[in-house]
C-alpha cells in the first residue's frame, strides 16, 4: 500500500487535521484507541495555522460570550500540561508564553471600558489588574505615548499555532496515529443507526471508504461544506443550506525588531508577539464565504489600528498576509459531542477560539468516546441544541440516502 | 558552449537587462551592431518590472525637475512608435493606453495647486485641462465624493512595464541580440584609454571576461555597487563611496473589479489601472540602501491615501507587495553618454523615470555610439557633469588599477 493511501478500516476516523482533530486524536491515542485522521489538504492547512495564538478566555470586548467562559477557562488551565505533553512526545517546542495580555486605554471611554472589564474579571475569578500609564509604559516602552492607563490580564497565554500544529502532528504520529492528507469527507455511512464507514473523495474525485466504529467531524469551516448531501444528524442538519459556515479573518504578519513582550489588545485588534521578532496583527471578522484573499481595506485597517497602538511597527517588514476561515455555527458556540447516530461525534464551530479550546475539547470528547458517558462540561455545547428538534429523526441506511 | 555561457567577445556589451539596457540594445541592433547584454539576475528583474508604468513627463508636484522636462517630453512623444515597433518585432503587446492622468482636488489648497500646474503646463505646451466636479465624476464614477474639481493631463500615457520588458526582451532576441543572465559587472578593462573588455562575475563568484569595443553601463541601482573598485571615469567616480544609489519605492498591487480608467494622481501617490483589473498604487520614496522589504508604514500609507481617492479599493484583493530600487545620482538626473574612456558609455541614474525615458535614452545613446557624435539632446545629461572635474584624469591600463 502506498504511504498516502487510506487504510480499509480504522476504529476511529477523524475528519479534519486541524488543531481540534489532532488534539482529539492524541487524547484517543493515549486511551489506546486506533485512530486515523483524514485531512482535506495537509495537517494545519486551515484556520489553525493562520491563528495568532492568543489564548484569552475573555472574549473580545464587543463579542463577549458568557456561555463559553467556563469551558474556555477550563481549557486555558489545561494548556501548560497539554503543551508540555505534546512537546515531550514530539520533541518540538510550541513557544507557550505567559506574560498575559495588556489592554491600553487611549480615551476616557476606553478607561471606563477597562474598569468594567476589570469588574467582570473579578466576578469571574479571572486575574487582572488595572495599570497606570507609568506601569504600562514600564512593561511596553514602544506603546503609543497617548496611552492613559491599561489593564493587564495576567493569566492569558500565547503560543505559536504553527509550532503547535507541527508538534501535535508529530505527537500523533509518534503515538501511532495515522494521518492521511488529500481526502475530503463526503459521507458518513450508517447502518441500523450506527456509523459503519466514512466515505471520502481524493483530489481526483475518486471515492475512498474507510470502515470505522466511530467517526468524528472536526473539519472546521469545511465540516459540512464538503459533504455530498446534508446529513440528518442534528449537527449537520442544514441551517440556511449550510450549518457550519466560514467567517473570514485577515491577519498581517510583520517581522523585524522585537517591539513588544505582551499580547496587546484593543476592542478592534490584537497584536501578538513571537520570540523571533514576528508580530501578528489580527481582528477582522467578515462574511465572505470561502474567499481567502487579503483585501486592501482590511489590511489597511489592521495596520492603521496597530500603528496607533505601537507606532514603531511602521518600519517592520510585512512578511505575510493571510486569511483564516473560522468555522461558525449559527449561535457562535462550538458543538462538541455525540451528534445523532451511534458512533458519530462532532467537534465543530470553534469560531475564533479553536486554538484556545483544543485541550478541553479533546479531553472531554475523548472521554465521551472512550468512556461512553458524555461529561457534563459538554452539556451546554451539545450538538443536540442545533436543528430545532430535541431528538433527531431515525436514521436510515446511510445519511446521504436519507436526504435524497 | 552551453546556452548561458558568455561569448568570448562582442562588439558592444551592455551591463544591465532592464528597460534602459534592452531599449538601447534594440536601437543598436537596428543599426546592425553586434550586441550582448549581461544581466545580474534576469531581464526585468530590477526596478523596471516593479514600476507602475505611468508615463508622465510632468514630475510629481513636489519633485518637479525642470532640467529634465524637454528630454522627458521628447521621450513621451517617441513612445507610440517605440512600442509599436517592439510589439511588431516581438509579437507581444505592451498595453499602452492614452487616457491621460487625472489629478483630483479635495481641498481649496489642492485646487490652487492644480491651477498653478495648469498654468505651468500652458507655458510648457503640455496639454491639460481643468475639470469641474461633474466632469471629473463623469470620467471616474468611483472617485471619492469629496473631489471638488480636477486636472486632466491629456497627453500622459500608461503601459504595463512587465509586458514591455517581455516584449523588449523578445524583440532584442528576435533581432539577434544576445542576453546572458547571472553575470554581475565587476570591472571595465581599458587599454590605452579605450575599452578593451568587460569583466564579470557569475553567481559562484567566478570571473568571466568578454572582449569588446564598447561597454555601456545600464545596470540601474546596481550600476556602481557591483564594481569591484570605483572607476575613475567621471560617471562612476564615487560620491560618498557610491555614486549611483538605490532609492526604495514601495508598490501595492490590487486586483478585482475595474474601478478606474485613468491614472489618478495626487501629490502623494498615483493609482495606475490595468485592463485586467489590476490596480497599482505607488509613490513612496525612501533611503534604505538595497533593502527590498515591504513595510507596514509604507503599505498602510499607500492604502490609506489611495482609499481616500477611490474608497471602493477597500474590497480589492492585495495581490502583491513589491519594492523597486530606483537608481539615483546625486542630482537626480540621469547620466547618458560617453563616460570618460573611449568606448565607455553610461545610461544610469534614471531614478523614477526609467520607463518614461527609455525611448529617448536608447535613441540618443545609440546615435552617440553608432554615429560617433553626441547628440545635443544629451548635453545637459552628460556624465561629465559628475565628479567635480571638467576633464577626467588620464586612464591607465585598467580602470580598477587606477583606483588602487
Amino acid at each position: 500500500m502506498p504511504p498516502d493511501a487510506l487504510p480499509a478500516q480504522a476504529e476511529i476516523v477523524i475528519a479534519g487535521g486541524g488543531v481540534i482533530g489532532l488534539a482529539t486524536a492524541l487524547e484517543l491515542l493515549k486511551r489506546d484507541r486506533d485512530v486515523l485522521i483524514v485531512e482535506r489538504s495537509r495537517p494545519g492547512a486551515g484556520a489553525s495555522a493562520v491563528a495568532a495564538g492568543l489564548l484569552a478566555p475573555t472574549a473580545e470586548a464587543d463579542l463577549a460570550e458568557p456561555r463559553l467562559i467556563d469551558f474556555a477557562l477550563d481549557s486555558l488551565r489545561r494548556y501548560p500540561a497539554f503543551v508540555a505533553e505534546i512537546e515531550r512526545i514530539s520533541g518540538r517546542r510550541c513557544e507557550l508564553r505567559d506574560q498575559g495580555s495588556l489592554w491600553p486605554a487611549f480615551t476616557a471611554g476606553d478607561e471606563a471600558k477597562l474598569d468594567e472589564m476589570a469588574a467582570q474579571h473579578q466576578r469571574r475569578g479571572i486575574a487582572s489588574r488595572r495599570l497606570t500609564a507609568e506601569e504600562l509604559r514600564a512593561r511596553e516602552p514602544h506603546l503609543a505615548a497617548e496611552a492613559r492607563s491599561g489593564l493587564h490580564v495576567t493569566d492569558d497565554l500565547r503560543l505559536d499555532p504553527r509550532r503547535l500544529l507541527r508538534s501535535l502532528t508529530g505527537a500523533v504520529r509518534e503515538r501511532g496515529g495515522k494521518i492521511r492528507s488529500g481526502y475530503t469527507v463526503r459521507e458518513v455511512v450508517l447502518k441500523g443507526g450506527a456509523v459503519q464507514a466514512l466515505r471520502t473523495a481524493d483530489d481526483a474525485g475518486r471515492d475512498h471508504t474507510v470502515r470505522c466504529e466511530v467517526a468524528v467531524l472536526a473539519a472546521g469551516a469545511w465540516a459540512t461544506a464538503s459533504l455530498r448531501s446534508p446529513l440528518t444528524a442534528a449537527v449537520v442538519r442544514p441551517v440556511k443550506g449550510q450549518i457550519v459556515r466560514p467567517v473570514k479573518g485577515q491577519i498581517v504578519r510583520l517581522r523585524g525588531a522585537v517591539l513588544i513582550q505582551h499580547t496587546l489588545r484593543t476592542p478592534g485588534i490584537y497584536l501578538v508577539p513571537r520570540d523571533d521578532g514576528e508580530l501578528i496583527i489580527g481582528g477582522t471578522i467578515e462574511e465572505r464565504g470561502f474567499d481567502q484573499a487579503p483585501t486592501a481595506g482590511a489590511v489597511a485597517g489592521l495596520l492603521d489600528r496597530a500603528g496607533a497602538v505601537v507606532p514603531a511597527i511602521g518600519d517592520l517588514t510585512i512578511s505575510e498576509l493571510s486569511v483564516g476561515l473560522r468555522p461558525a455555527l449559527p449561535d457562535y458556540l462550538p458543538a462538541i459531542g455525540p451528534a445523532g447516530a451511534d458512533g458519530f461525534y462532532a467537534a465543530v464551530g470553534h469560531f475564533r477560539s479553536g486554538i484556545l479550546l483544543a485541550p478541553a475539547t479533546a479531553h472531554y470528547l475523548a472521554e465521551a468516546i472512550a468512556g461512553g458517558a458524555v461529561p457534563s462540561a459538554l452539556d451546554s455545547l451539545s450538538p443536540d441544541r442545533l436543528g430545532g428538534e430535541s431528538a433527531p429523526a431515525p436514521l436510515p441506511g446511510t445519511i446521504a440516502e436519507a436526504a435524497r
